[in-house]
Order: C-alpha cells, then structure tokens, then sequence
C-alpha cells in the first residue's frame, strides 16, 4: 500500500439543544411598512420568522424570483422604509417561580421592541440575542411589536458597500461584483416566547487550557446565569459514545461561576484529515438547593490546542540592513502539529440570512468536504453564520478562519461605531469561541490596503484585538487578510497588462499564504438558464441579465465572463456551450496551478484558500466552485483533486504549446499528511487523442511526514499531433487515486502559420 | 531674509509640586544584605534613597568607580542577595482627620515592605508606585523595611540579556553591546511619608478631545481619590502667564469622578521647532463640604492632537497580484500637520536609574534641542523615565516616543509575567499618557526580528496594545520597531560583506522610517582616560578595558572601535589621537549621509532616528553622539548640522576619490518647516587645502512648505592637488546657517599608483 494509513472519520452527532426544560412557544407574526418609525403599517402581510422583510413583501406581492433575470431591483424600495412586525399571544399559565421570557437570536438590524404600547428594547446590531423578562409587563392578551428601522446608510451616494462603513453589518448587501444590491431586514435567527425558572442559565462555556503535552486538559466551567446563588450544579462529560468520564457537583456562588475540573488524557480533536474531529458532550444541569432539576445545558466539546506560528523560513528574512520586520506567523498549528490549510473563502449561502438552516449549511459544508479542504475562511463581508454552521464544523472537523463583518471600508472609529461594534463583537466571540473548529479570528477582509484605507492605528481593529484577547486568548487573532507576508489574487488565468499567465505568476510569488485567488468562469448551462431569458442567453451583452449577474463591469477589465480572453485562448464560440466549456477549462487548470504550486511552496507558503466556495444567488459568471445552490463546476473537482493529501504534481509553465517546441514540466510528490507514505513509482506520459508518449520513470523513496518531495523534470520536443489539446498525465503507479492530469492547448505547425491572430502567451 | 520666520521658544516653567498641601518626610534609610528572604543583614550601611543598593555597598566598601576599567566586575555578586533597606520614624501628630502614608515613587524590582513586625505589601514591578495607608499600624516608634528580592531571572545561564524575558526590568542591565552587565536595585524613586488629609486625591487627569478644526477642546477632569464623597472641588486652568482662563466647581460623587468643561480656542502645544510648546496650568483644589481647601494638584496641560498617517505614497504600494498589504501608518501628524520625525535614540542617562534626577535630564534634552531633534525615541531596552524627564519634554517641545520596557526578548505571555505586565503598564500609562510631548506607544525593540522571536501573536503584546487603548485611546500605538515599512540599520560605515559604503546603502533603501542607525566612533581622548588605564590605552587591544567598554567583540565584527575599517581608509593610525580623528570622521560624514538621505526620501519616509544619542556610562567606542555624562562626540555637531529645518544638503556617492576621476553630486534643498521661505542662490564648490574650484550657481525658487526641492546635478574631473581629503561646499548665499559641507578622501595619482593596499570601495 502506498499510504498505509489514512484517517478520515466524519463525525456526524445528533443536533443537542442547548435547552432541554425549557418550554417555548412559537410566535405568528405579521409584517408591514411605513414611513416613519411613529406610523402604522396600512397593510400587514403574513411574516416568515426567522427570515426577512423583503421576502415577506415579496410573497406577499407575488413578486418573481429575485434572482431571475433583474428582479432584484423591484426590492430596492424597501431599503428606506421602517418595518413593523407584529404578534400577539395569550399569557401563559406561570407558577411563582417561573418567568416568561422573549428570546431572538437575531433581529438585523437596528430595531426596537414593543409590548402592549411600551417599548423593552432599542437595540443597533444584529449579532446581539434579545433576551427580555416579560413576567412583570404581561397581560391576559399581549401585543408585540418589532420596528424595524431602514438598513443603515453612512451616506445617501454613493449607493454602495462605502454605505455600510459606520455598520457592524455584512457589507456585502449594499453590492459586490458578485452579489446583487439587496439588503436584508427583520428577524433573522429563532425568535419565540420561553419559560423559564426563576434561577436560569445564560450561558455555559466548558473553557479549558491544555498542557503542552496536550495529556491534560485544565477545564474550567463558566457559567453565567440569573439568581443561581444557592442553586447547585451537577456537571458531566460524555466521551462519543455517551459514558460519561468526568463528573463534577457544586453549589453555585453568585450569577458568573466558575468550575475547575481537571481532565487527563482527553482525546484530541483534530481536523479531518489529521485525525478524528473528537467531539465530547458537557451536560450542565442546573439544580435548586433540594436537588430538583431546573434546567440542562447541553453542548459539545472539542479538546484541541491551536496556534498562529511562523513557517519556516519565515525567520530567515529580511536579509540586510536597514532591516524591517520579519513576517507574520500564519501557519496554522493544532496540538502542536503544522498543518497546512487548503480550502476556500466562505461567502453567505443565502442573500436572505433568515432563511439558512442547518441543512442548507450541511450540503455546502459536505461538499467543501468532498473538494479536501480541511480551512474555511468565512469571509468578513457576509454574516457571522449561525450555531448550526459551527456546531456542523466541528463535527466534520472542518477548521474556521472567523472574520468579524468588516470588508473594504475603512470602519472609523466613532464612538457611536466603537460602541456597537464593542456590543456586537462580545457576542460573537462568546458564542463562537466555544467551537473546536474555530482556529482563528480576523478583523475583516483586505483592511490594509488603499480600497480600505484602514491601519493598525484604526480604533474598530485595536477594539476587535483587545475584545479577542480578553474575552477569548488562546484563539490567534490577526487585523485582517492580508497582513504582511500573505497574499490576494490574482483573479484571472492571464494578467490583462503583462499578459503573464498564472502559472508563471505564482513561480514569482513567494507568499507565506494565499488567502484569495480566483479564477472566473461562466456558469454551466442550467444554472444561466434558470436566470437568464432565453433571449438573453446569445450571445451574452452587457446591459442584460448576464451584467446583473456580474457576468460584466463586475469587477475591472471584462470580469467574470472575459470573452474575449477565453476567445483568444480557443477561438471564437460557436455556441454558448462552447463558451461555457472553454471558460471552464480555464478555471480547473487555473485554479490546480495556483493550489499546487501554494503547495510546492510549503513549508514557508503555508495555506491556499480560493475565492471563492460557493455563493449566495446565481452568478452567470464568478470565481466560484459551486453555483447556488449548490452545483458543482467542473473546476470544484478539478480543485478537489489539487487538495487530496498525497498526489503527484507537475508545474506547469505555459498553457499552450506548439508543435516542435521543448516541452518541459517539474514533477513533484505533495504530501500533507504525516502519515506512513511508502516508496513507489511514477510514470509520466504525454496523451494526444490516443496517442501517448511516454517521457519518464521516477522511482520515488518515502517522503517525510508533512513534506513535499521535488522530482525530476521532463522534458520533450513536442511531435506533429493532430489535436488542439494534450494532456500531460502523472501517473502513481497501482496508485490511481494519487494520479493527477493536465490539460494543455496544442496548435500544430499548419495551423500556427495559417492563424493572424495574436496569441500573448508562448 | 530667507527664512521670515522661525519659532524656537524655549518655555521651562518652574517646577510645581503635585500636592501643595501635604505634609512630607523625608526617612534616612540604611541597606544591607542577605543570603535568604527570612535572614536579616549582619551589616547595615548608610543608604542613598532614592539611589542603588549596589552604590552603597560600594560607598561603604570604598569600591573604585564602576566605570573605570574592569571595576564593574566586583558588583556581580550583588545580584543574588536578598537586600534589606530599614528606616525608624517617630510617629508624627494625626489629627482625626489625617492619615499617614508611606508612598514611593518606585522600587525595584521584587520586594516586600515591613512595618514594625508584620508585611504590608509583596510587590513584583518597578513602576508602579507604591501609597499605604500606615495610619492604623503605626505605633509611637516604628520600624520599617523594604526588602528587595535577587534581580529576577528566568534562567541560570545563558547569564545575558534572555534572563530578563519573564521580568518588566529593562534588559539592558543584563549586559549589551554598549552597557555592562550591571543590573540595580533598590529604591530608585522619591520615597517618604506623607501626611494627607482623611479625604485626599490618587490621580488627577486633565483629558481632552479636540475637535476637527482644533478649535475646541472637550476637557474631561478625571478624579480619582479616597473618600472624595461630599467633597467640592475647584479647578481652573491657568495660561503661560498665570491668567484662570477657565473655571469650574462642583460636588464631587464617588472616588472616581469626571467634570467635563469645554474651552474653546485653546493655544496649541508644538513641537519647538513648529510653534510653541504651550503649556497651560492645571490647578485643581480638593475642598471639604464646607469649603476648607484640603489639598491642591496641579499639573501641566498642552493640548495637542497626535496621530499616525500613513505617508505619502505609502498607499501606492504593493503593485500587482499576488498582492500584500501596504506598509503600516508612521508619519507623526501633530495637530493635523504632518512632522518629519529628527530625532535620536535615548537611552538610559545612567545605569542606576535613582541618581537621575531633573538636572541630569535636563542637560541632556536641552542638548537634544541643539542637535535641532524633535522626537526621541525611549528605547525599550531601558526605563521608562521618571517625571521630570517628561515634564522637561513638555516644557522644551520635544515628542516622546515611549517604549515599554521589553527588548531583544521573547517575553512569552505566562499568566504571571501578564499579570506583572497588566499591573506595570497600567501604572505607566496613567502616569504618561498626561503629557503632551507623548506622540506613541510601542511594545518595545525589535520584537519582530528573529533575535527576538515575538509576534503580533505574542499575549504581551496584544495586552500591551489592549491597555493602551483601554487607558490612552487617543495615542498611537505600534508592536513594536520596525514594523514594516520601516527599518532599523547599518550600523556600520560600510559593510563587511559587500563592502558597500553607507552613501550607496542608503540610495537603495526605501523606508516610511529609518529608527535606528548607527555610525560608531572612538571616544574622545578626555573620555579615554578616565576609564583605561594609561598603559592600556596604546595600541587598544581585546582583553583590555577597551573590550570592557565596548571597543572589542560588542556586537558583530570588530565593533565598535572598528580599527581594521578606519584604517582600510586613512593607514595606519600613528597614535591613539590620529586613530580617534579619522574614526570620528567616519561617524561625522555617515551620519550626515544618513540623515540627509531619509530627510530627502521624503514625503515617503518620514523620520530619522540615530542609534544613539547618550551612553549611560562612559564607552570606549560606540555609535552614540554624546559621550556620559554629557560630553559630544564631534558627530553631534554633525547631525546637529543634518538636522537643521531649512539646509542645502550633497548627496554624496562615495568617501574616497582619486585624481583625474569625475565627481558628481546632487544637490538638494531640505525643508522640514511649514515657515515661508524666499528664494535665493545656491553655490557649490570643491575646496581642497587653499585650493577652491567652483562647480556651479542655482538660483532656486522657494520651495513650498514641508516640502525638499531637487536641485542640479554637479560633476568635475577632480585636478591634481596635493592633498588627502577636499571638501564639497554648498553655500547658500548669505545664508552661512544654511550651508553645508561635507569631507572627503581624495588619492592623488602618484600616491594610488604607489600604494599596494586594496581599497574596497572606490
């Protein structure tokens, strides 16, 4: 065998309320609009909760799908309008010692809650749960309200992201070169009426350190609750199978207590392909002084030690004086092993947050499973996701880059800003941080350059920095992607001004990370006829439905479809298919170059993670490996084969070749894994139709754990073929699995001579 | 006149004591030490408070200087005792309404304080200060200690500075290329009992925010005291001539108190060389519930808004995909205005930091102010200065850069040195953040470079980041330096490797800051012989007192004194004065080259800053200006020259010419001021013994504020003189203040023909 061991256990527990006494009740809303925050709805509609404003108006109005064609701009009225919804309930029966809660785990974005004429609550910001005590205000028959106020605007013009620059909201909404102007209002997350005791939880977080030898797990449990003083808690720690393997009782002292338990030999979790993604279970239950239940707090537990270090190298530079700063760490390094992370920028799978559920989140993340990434970077333009998104992460042992919502704006720190985003990022880090998966937090995307404009001197970063180290100091934190040593980009096959292909582009690079890179492509056929009028589909124009689907003026140059790219490459289209296939083409051996070569580039390149995954309506053009809702392009297997653990590698140097030329590739074994790899052999051979031409045998010793191993380099004058495609194939011998293929364009002698035009590239 | 206006005002008001009312006593101290915690000392000797237990004992034991040739050696052994410092006091008349405290200003390091018996205080932190209450303690005689523990190490060996990476003790004590290991002790700050009435004051801060036009201050009074409930207080702030131009009273509620006042107008603080270093009067009266004045603060206010921007150009960069992020922000902007930052590297004045006082700081800054310096960088390898020292800067106009006392270390973030470091910094910054002159923060030296091993991943840094924007928001804050973009070195006129000279070092670079750079140079004969022995003073040799102080195997190389270089250049020295002329030659010309080369790099860069400008004891070689105690080096005057506002400036290409090759020069005018400045003529000349040969006139238009103007380029075929070096001359007509001159080597053909030695850089 050539891998003599390889461990990939998915994990998949049973969803656990984190509530199990607790009666809830669900509420019916309506909703309608109005003017201003003092007047009425003329007209309430039927409200889906949790879900948005927009599409409650939407159905309501019997409005086409938003993402068909240019429907999107019929929502556009409904930025500015204030919102009400309104429920009503009878008072529950209550004994002395319980109380009637409403619980929201979100409401986005800036609101206030009424009951019966009197307003609970004002609150700005979206991350922030409502918890409100009602026993005192609740009558036989109840009316509630939320107003909704207009989605926050910085400035009236101009109408973009820049307008969400004074917001702790996903920038995204105001528009992008991949996501329509559609900004989502309402109540976003479970929202209901609940009973409670008197003495209740608020929260439970098992906290815990490990030792260097991660062989003990220092836990301490912090709880926080309402009149728990004389209540007792009995704890217990559930191994997978369900034994319980620790056990702790106590009285509580005061409403935040804390518990030591010392754990020995906890089982690690790990990320999938480093391991078993170990997950315990922590019961708490919550006692009053006769012993008498009043509540349980379920959650799950994942023992794990990560850290932010240097690659290495990275301490080597910089050579000479004067001498600036060495890079920052960016290896990521769970239970003291480097791990180099491949994987994808997450962007919200919806336009519409409420209407995620966790099996929306458990398609996507089975796939990003299936493509061999183990690191989703959860870009910080979108929401922060909801618990069910952590909670799958950790059983799947996906890892988690968790950005805050800040993205190419500069975030200047008011204090009205500072105060929300103060508010906001407390919630988010304290729900967050509990998950295994969580490797690191970021302030937000691409703060640090001149589209941003912000530095280490922003106030919102310092704040976001101080909040992670006090409320969360064994999560690294870094100000943003990129920070020195790391990279974006690019996001096409071949540069518009030098004309460089990105084969050559990323042999130059030497990047301790590739955090973005794109490579465009048109979306297959189904999806652009799903939103895309049959007369609209050829041949594709600006000024369509394909430049509302960012298929042009998406991005600079002539993103994401590029044509005119494509065309030079291949050759005018015959047909839409043809296009589509070509651009395709494109992006599978654009994005297998940059993932290889980030991999040859290990162990001072550290991390390869595209932009981007998935994405949150249909594109008819995009850097995407998986269209909405969840289609795969071909370039999402052709990504997911870069990224398996063990495979043979060739660098590519150019993409297309002529006949005679010197053909010439370096053959490479990457190995990620620190597992037993035995010695073996690779064959590497040139297919043309069905002709072949053997180039070399390489016989390989065992590489190390964790290390890549540099091969020898083929080379060949390129005979007379009749084809306009090759493929240059490294093949493991006995070893399929691990084989890996390139395609490569092929013009023969005739052809080059006969054809005027320019080709940039040979 | 070419400049009509320039403003250097020096305005050293008098010193005012923080809290008029209470009553003082000074204690007479005697030391001794011990092998344990729990032994008493078999020896007590008269103690100097504040001051060193090592310069009692040597007081007492008739030690030898410790600066004169190996003599610092017999104070090693003091590291490891445990020292006792006892004082006896009469207890003084109380009424009921006063309390009697102990308060010190700093002791240092790990200490206990005793009275009569039993322990008041285990302290680990040399700077926060220390206030108890002894009111119910103290009998009619009473017996007091301090007991101040072993120099902290975190090892046995290496015996260097790595033992102070878990201590907030400057690492310099433990030995440097420029300090010898000599690590004090003791009480090193003002130290005394003190009277103070039942109610009475902790801290007062006179906070500000001025607004966008700097034409309001919103001042916050921030009051912390003990039983200030029911109290009144009155407060007026005073103008440089003693005029209340603003006014307040009120009650007082609670210990921790804010009175806000707005003032309109205010004068600005500068920097001396922008304005006027303006300083209002603070005067805040703490009085009883009937109005009986119980104690007056009073402090110094400039009001001043600080920030650092990034420069211009510093968004440009970088170009291209894979794309990083641009350099970090450190163009200092005072009151909106951008300041080229000339300045130095300070370090500690003294080895024992509690025989400073004001009149040793203040002879040094006022030097500063001669080399034409507005900023010091406060090196984190040493203390963070006593009061005086900032008052002075305020005072004289001089910005602050303030390091936290963590150098060349990696301080890893245990939770007993964060909570040290929690506990220090806050005592540090509550104290400095009220001053003007503080332009920025920094974690401390170079901690981004391997020697040191830190990143922004470090828990130190991140708390340090953390407290300051908790306590200061309104300060920058940088990890440390270099942070990129920015960078520290050469530290030599040319480099061993390469041998490329510091001219052509620097016209490579490109940096927003040079903060360190070094150009060594022997001691002044004076200075020599007050700390060789004569009969080692001719040839220097390694094993010596010259090795001893610095001379020999310091850092890399042959540094400092760097005979081997000095004469590559200028033959072999016949004596120890001709050895000292040419390598105080070399200091003059690199530094002028450095200097004058960043100030032309700017708007992109936008400070230099050379390593060093003092000694805290005498060396022997070393690149500082000013050797200890306050004695310049013939490079001051140099730099002194570089640093003024408004200059003419060569760019010179070499040192050393020979006969027949082409000279060439560009010329330049450097303007820092924002003053007008009229146009006028420029003539440059070569000036060899009595021989002067004219180059070239420049009539140049009059640059505009804050901005150099590029001049003409001159060249000459260098005639025949019979000289060993020439001068280039850039007179700037009637102006003899803004003219520049620069020394080079010149080799007439006979003498390059004769001579057999290789010159490296020709």
């Amino acid at each position: 065998m050539l891998m003599r061991s390889f461990i990939l256990l998915l994990f998949v527990a049973a969803f656990i309320s984190t509530s199990a006494q607790n009666t809830t009740t669900t509420l019916h809303w309506q909703v309608g609009h109005a003017d201003h925050l003092t007047a009425l709805p003329e007209q309430w509609v039927s409200a889906t909760v949790p879900g948005a404003v927009q599409l409650d108006m939407a159905n309501a109005e019997k409005y086409d799908p938003y993402y068909y064609a240019e429907n999107w701009k019929d929502y556009l009225w409904m930025e500015d309008k204030f919102f009400v919804y309104k429920t009503s309930f009878q008072k529950p029966y209550l004994d002395s010692t319980e109380r009637l809660f409403f619980v929201s785990k979100g409401i986005d974005y800036e609101f206030e809650i009424w009951l019966n004429g009197r307003q609970l609550l004002h609150q700005e910001g979206m991350f922030t749960p409502v918890q409100l005590d009602l026993s005192a205000l609740v009558k036989e028959k109840n009316e509630m309200q939320v107003k909704i106020y207009p989605v926050p605007k910085m400035h009236k013009s101009p109408a973009d992201r820049s307008q969400a620059a004074q917001s702790v909201k996903p920038a995204v909404s105001y528009g992008w070169d991949w996501h329509p102007r559609l900004v989502p209002s309402g109540i976003w997350d479970d929202t209901y009426l609940e009973v409670r005791h008197a003495s209740h939880l608020r929260d439970v977080w098992v906290d815990y350190t490990l030792d260097d030898k991660l062989s003990k797990a220092d836990i301490e449990i912090k709880v926080e609750g309402v009149q728990l003083d004389q209540c007792k808690m009995a704890w217990e720690l559930r191994d997978a199978r369900g034994k319980a393997v620790l056990q702790k009782a106590a009285m509580i002292h005061g409403n935040n207590a804390q518990f030591p338990v010392e754990f020995q030999q906890p089982v690690l979790w790990w990320p999938h392909d480093h391991g078993d993604p170990y997950l315990y279970t922590s019961v708490f239950r919550l006692l009053d002084r006769e012993g008498k239940l009043l509540e349980t707090h379920t959650s799950k537990v994942g023992f794990r030690k990560v850290a932010l270090v240097m690659s290495e190298g990275a301490w080597n530079g910089p050579d000479g004086f004067p001498k600036g700063r060495s890079v920052a760490p960016i290896q990521v390094q769970i239970n003291n092993r480097n791990i180099f992370a491949k994987g994808t920028n997450w962007v919200a799978p919806e336009i519409f947050p409420g209407v995620i559920d966790s099996a929306r989140y458990k398609e996507l993340l089975e796939r990003a499973l299936e493509a061999n990434f183990n690191m989703l970077r959860i870009w910080g333009g979108c929401i922060v996701n909801k618990e069910s998104f952590f909670e799958l992460c950790d059983q799947l042992g996906i890892m988690v880059w968790e950005e805050f919502p800040l993205a190419c704006n500069n975030y200047l720190g008011t204090p009205k800003y500072l105060n929300v985003l103060r508010q906001e990022s407390e919630s988010i880090i304290k729900r967050v941080r509990k998950h295994a998966s969580l490797a690191m937090w970021c302030g937000g995307n691409e703060l640090f350059n001149n589209w941003s404009g912000m530095t280490e001197q922003s106030l919102a970063l310092r704040l976001l920095n101080s909040q992670c180290l006090l409320l969360d100091p064994k999560t690294p934190f870094i100000y943003t992607s990129p920070v020195i040593g790391m990279a974006h980009g690019h996001y096409v096959f071949r540069d518009w001004n030098d004309g460089e292909e990105v084969y050559a582009r990323m042999t130059r690079a030497r990047n301790t990370a590739y955090t973005e890179f794109g490579l465009p492509a048109p979306s297959s056929l189904e999806v652009l006829q799903t939103i895309i009028p049959a007369d609209e589909l050829w041949p594709p124009k600006p000024g369509t439905a394909w430049e509302s689907h960012h298929a042009f003026k998406a991005w600079v140059g002539d993103t994401w479809l590029m044509q005119g790219m494509i065309e030079d490459y291949f050759g005018k289209s015959k047909d839409l298919e043809e296009l589509i296939a070509n651009g395709q083409l494109l992006q599978c051996e654009g994005y297998k170059a940059i993932y290889e070569e980030a991999r040859r580039q290990k162990p001072y390149c550290t991390m390869a993670l595209n932009w981007c995954f998935n994405e949150p309506w249909p594109t008819a053009a995009n850097n995407t490996l998986v269209n909405w809702p969840n289609i795969p392009k071909p370039g999402f297997y052709a990504v997911s084969q870069s990224c398996r653990p063990f495979m043979a590698s060739a660098k590519i140097t150019k993409l297309k070749w002529k006949e005679g030329e010197e053909f010439s590739s370096d053959i490479w074994l990457l190995n990620d894994t620190y597992s037993d790899v035995a010695s073996g052999k690779i064959n590497v051979k040139l297919k043309a139709g069905d002709k072949e031409l053997p180039l070399l045998s390489w016989d390989f010793d065992a590489p190390e754990a964790n290390r890549n191993l540099a091969g020898p380099t083929v080379r060949a004058i390129l005979p007379a073929w009749e084809v306009d495609r090759f493929e240059l194939i490294v093949e493991v011998a006995g070893h399929a699995e691990c084989t890996s293929a390139y395609t490569l364009l092929y013009v023969p002698k005739a052809k080059a001579a006969q054809k005027g035009t320019a080709i940039m590239n040979q």
